[in-house]
């Protein structure tokens, strides 16, 4: 699984107990995995349909730095299964892990579509071999 | 199971695609679920734990008017359980549901703490009988 | 009056000096008065007209859960006219009333239009009787 | 009055009929209020007290560019008084005027306690005569 | 250089370390600085072409109230150069400070354009000598 | 140069013309640029000193995913300069450009202070080789 987006926690993304809104976290893993989705299928048009149980390991405060991963795990005929990990991107200790996601590619009338794909495609000219900063 | 908060879908609230993003969503439904906790747990040191599945039957529309309904459906010794519903406040149109939303209840140390509730309790200056407006 | 929208004070909601910033609030019941006129109305191009006199009672801190009460006093030809009230959900007090919010019902070109109704209507299928949580 | 700061209407302002939101509207007005008390009384723990009624005169849509006016009105010995008009940049059409915005001087307790002014004080520093671009 | 828009530095525009967080602070220029050149070039396609180096003089913290001036320095034939100061309004402090942020005028199929503009205009409907407040 | 952070881009970030709005990247850019300097600093209080000159190449439209890239090019005493570039995931068509974006190590007290670091170290727990997705 890879690690993209990064998150600075800020005095916005709190609750009032000053730890990381739940609700906030789910916004930007949604974001995440859409994105994800787009890229693989290479297609705009996906919604998400079912979000299996999200279990919040541990918590996050002001000034933390998180980071998002999600990794394809099913190629269904029209839609796409994954599992994303959010973690503390200094101690490497998991916040929250979700073991489904399904989104569902669309054509454009909106109707589930087949999207022709049947395992991850990487882009080789991203980040180089032991060079993660 | 009761309704309480709305919202009006409005532009900052859509994906890409012209329909509600589901992370806004989920947003929204974290807040409701923690606020329908706290009274019931007449405590606001509460965590979310657990999220069950989440299924996104339809969406909503900018210009929609949504409601959430929350109901708990199990007092444990430290957590609190309660299902979910949102809806289209004018077709009554079911949006997502989820069957469980696990909270914790918390002493000032952010330990798991009972909350000595058994059932739901009730406003009776609420909403008169037969006059949900 | 019946309470509805439900929301937990955040620190992206405070002013400087730590309690709820007054603008926010009125962002909040501006688009709670909405939601009641389109309901009510059954029109969804609907446009505030006038706001009558604004106290502010008390104020709101970070973890206070405040509930929003509108309700509707005066059925015009084009326009209706509300009331509005803001109490702590759980202390009952009072942060803010309006006498008067009066929206206007609007046809497709936007031209001030009758909407034919001349009181509230109630959802039968809404809070049950004795069971407001 | 004079007018300072100014808003660029953008998608994120908008309700789902396409124009500015009037709660957002509000909450940038409440925002100027604070800011010129602020400067006038030379305290910055200041509280909105009593807003009178808001009359909407006409509405702005994306791409407009609106600025807010506030002026002191009367200065009394806790309180300020001032009115406010909100206007189209380039057509100086009115959007909205508000006649009393009270907002209230408070000590390091948060008690209403006296300012001691009694006239706007200028900035001989500021915009150069006939130079308003 | 006349200062307008003015903010209320609140919790949601601060970093982790409780100063006002620098990006919030680009993104209100960046709006100031389109609705100068709006303004001056009397048409709304605009885009942002360059800004020269930006110089982090002080911060502001929570509560303050800061001011942004724009003021043209450079007419192009297409293009529009402003330079940007940000400071205390209370202190007069500089905050930040940018020598040019160049825009393109644009026609309607967004290909830069000759505005014929070649001096900064005034508004005599502005603010009265010896007046700021 | 690795790109992390993605953004899908949302009706709540654009501008009136319907593109990305330049102030909102920029707001992206320096919390992206923050989260680097943390991670190779290892502190996490930094200021943003200098942005260099920024080349806006192209623009973004909404339903578009853009990818931040950051690199460290100079380790100074007490300051880190890093380059920037935001491109476009699925074409990798440029966006915008910056040669130098300067931030500064600080101490407890905010007073700047040697961090020590001389180059780029990476993570090798990190995405495999060939392995961006």
């Amino acid at each position: 699984m890879n690690f993209y987006t990064r998150k600075w926690i800020k005095p916005e993304d709190l609750n009032p107990n000053g730890s990381l809104f739940g609700g906030t976290l789910l916004r930007w893993i949604d974001e995440e995995a859409v994105i994800y989705a787009i890229v693989q299928l290479e297609n705009p048009n996906i919604v998400t349909k079912y979000i299996s149980e999200i279990n919040f390991v541990s918590s996050a405060r002001t000034g933390d730095i998180i980071e998002m991963g999600i990794e394809a795990i099913d190629f269904g005929r029209t839609s796409l299964t994954m599992r994303c990990e959010v973690r503390n991107k200094i101690t490497r200790k998991t916040i929250l892990s979700i073991d489904k996601l399904v989104f569902v590619n669309l054509d454009e009338n909106g109707t589930p579509s087949p999207h022709g794909k049947t395992e991850i495609h990487y882009n080789y000219l991203g980040i180089e071999p032991d060079k993660r900063d």
